[in-house]
């Protein structure tokens, strides 16, 4: 039996887990689960699936559920403490960390010091800290699983490795072709300045939570993934190929040194990698609709425009310099959508921001430290406030 | 370093190995080849390799060569023992089994008994008796590593197994994804009964061998697979999917019982699934052209047309019969191919005769012994070329 931890488990990651492990049966037992804001869910929740343990991260919420909640379930404190108790749980087999932003890095280091398997869908720990991430993998003998379906179906696609020895460089992977949908933006010849929040949360293809949805749109969260593999599977940034492909019926590849490639295919649905990440090394049936002979005969793959999506410009260029400029660079980017998202910024004003500040950092030229990483976040927060309150903005030259 | 016996080195899966082995250095050696009739190429490839042992298996060529074969290389005796003896050969740690027809069969089992690893191309054995040498390959714990592009990809598409172990039925396999290119009349509409050996030998995709390029042509080599892929993986017929695909680029695939499908993919070059059974479990660097995004651009699926195939129904319907059907099948086959590539009978009239032989049968329902096979064998040949010479053929009901 495994027993589940979930972090996040009103959010799109964590209610996708909560359907997938109801479908999967009594092998499969949730532990715990925690939540922010939406405490009605997670009060419905919580009478679902009788947890042992559940927390709130925010003080309100807390106190607003904390005599609601029925004494089969064992309310904890609000505060990142009740997560990082919930990450290092002797009793949990594995924990899903389906946070959104910075807020996941902390209990992810306790859950990968405390030797657990994690299911991450939380990739900005990752992008901000991931070579002193993967070093901590290795010394604590910890298992991270992606969740997110591009490096789950790197992850799928890799040969003779187990969980624990995927983290290092294997000279017979010659490329990781990371597909990517294009966003609602791929084919539209209109002008961007314009787009609305609603337009850049229309996305074709995978319902998912807003951040990354507008990250999806402009490329900026293939621009992560880029930086998530290099350190998840140890290749270089040359050995990592974005490659537009509008049906997301491939969910990414690695190309062997023989020429070979191993692909992963399925309809784009999230339930498949949470549950894939849930049940590996196992496979077990899912009600996730099958791919048809005729869903694989329009599959379409180009290059990407980098003149038209400049915040892919900058990721790949920060993950170029690598240091500290990959966390500066996940930093600017959440407040800079956080500011579109609320109608303050254009959509084209996303990658000025994010440029003003990357502009702006001095890096150290060695890998980041987890505290190194934390300062440089809230440095690059800062800048981009203050460039948002000055609105001068850089001009991109990608 | 791997030392390594080639059956069959002046065929076209010989030819292929040699060249793939010269590319690949020093820590692969020829030991032995064997060959047949054509002694110019033969002696040409004991010059270039000088492997320690040399055979022919037709006692005119033998005579033929014995005073030509220079003192580095031991000519062994002619016929079916010396393939045997170097099936066996202690120091051998691969070996290649490039025959073509019934005619591995013997060698084959040889190799399996002393627990080699067989690169396997030659599959008429596997057709005729595939159930009864899966069990010596578990009795004997031999591995076959399948060198046909199909049951190849279907390998490297299998996750979570060794090499030993994926004879056993693996529950969390969906379905096997056959691909098949259609051959040279996927699109053709004109009259199959009037076309030529030259047309059917004319493969838009794949150079091979004749026997296996009309094979295509008639889509009874998808047949063959099949029933091949059955025994290989330990799959029921319903679990085998054939998929035409005209491009040939994904050489098959597996889909898992969550809905997630891995596949390989490649450009069509019979090197790469030869490489991968020589270096298995490593990958090597090969010369084979990358497959680049345009390739991937333009990929086709589709159902098979078993009305314009009646050789791929015939071989379906004997693989769901069993027992002694396939063998039965791939003798009369055999036959029929050849009248038709000496010009003796129409394209058509292939499987006619085949169903003819069928027809006939009568199949004790049971597993097949290896004496069985070759019985069955022996019957199916008489019978196809008693229904050459009357002439009398079946009309086909698919």
């Amino acid at each position: 039996m495994k027993r589940i931890v979930i972090l996040g488990s009103t959010g799109s990651i964590g209610v996708s887990s909560l359907s997938v492990i109801s479908a999967l049966g009594e092998d499969y037992q949730v532990l715990a689960i925690t939540a922010n804001r939406n405490t009605d869910l997670f009060l419905k929740q919580i009478q679902d699936f009788k947890p042992k343990y559940a927390a709130v991260y925010s003080e309100e919420s807390y106190n607003k559920i904390k005599d609601q909640v029925p004494p089969h379930t064992k309310l904890l404190g609000p505060g990142i403490e009740s997560l990082v108790y919930l990450s290092i749980l002797p009793d949990a087999d594995l924990i899903i960390n389906g946070l959104v932003g910075a807020v996941g890095f902390v209990p992810l280091i306790a859950a990968i010091k405390a030797s657990k398997t994690v299911a991450l869908a939380n990739k900005e720990p990752i992008v901000m800290a991931g070579r002193a991430i993967m070093d901590e993998c290795r010394r604590w003998n910890a298992t991270i699983i992606p969740v997110d379906s591009e490096p789950s179906a790197v992850f799928q696609s890799l040969e003779n490795v187990d969980s624990k020895s995927y983290y290092k460089a294997s000279p017979q992977i010659a490329s990781v072709l990371l597909t990517a949908s294009g966003g609602p933006f791929f084919k539209y010849d209109g002008d961007l300045s314009k787009v609305s929040p609603k337009q850049a949360l229309a996305h074709p293809r995978w319902k998912m939570g807003k951040k990354i949805t507008v990250d999806s749109s402009t490329l900026m969260n293939k621009g992560f993934e880029t930086i998530e593999i290099m350190h998840l599977f140890a290749l270089p940034l040359e050995k990592v190929k974005i490659v537009i492909h509008p049906q997301s019926i491939v969910h990414s590849a690695v190309e062997y040194t023989d020429g070979s490639i191993i692909a992963e295919l399925s309809n784009p649905d999230m339930r498949l990698p949470i549950q894939y990440a849930i049940t590996y090394p196992k496979r077990m049936p899912s009600p996730v609709k099958r791919l048809s002979i005729a869903d694989m005969s329009k599959l379409e793959f180009a290059e990407p425009d980098l003149k038209k999506f400049p915040c892919l410009c900058l990721a790949l260029d920060a993950a170029k310099k690598g240091g500290s400029y990959p966390a500066a660079l996940n930093a600017a980017d959440e407040i800079a959508v956080n500011a579109f998202l609320n109608g303050e910024i254009l959509f084209t004003d996303i990658p000025k921001i994010v440029a003003g500040v990357l502009d702006k950092h001095k890096s150290e030229n060695k890998p980041l430290t987890l505290t190194g990483a934390a300062i440089v976040d809230e440095w690059a927060r800062e800048e981009a406030q203050e460039l948002l309150r000055s609105g001068n903005y850089k001009k991109i030259d990608c």
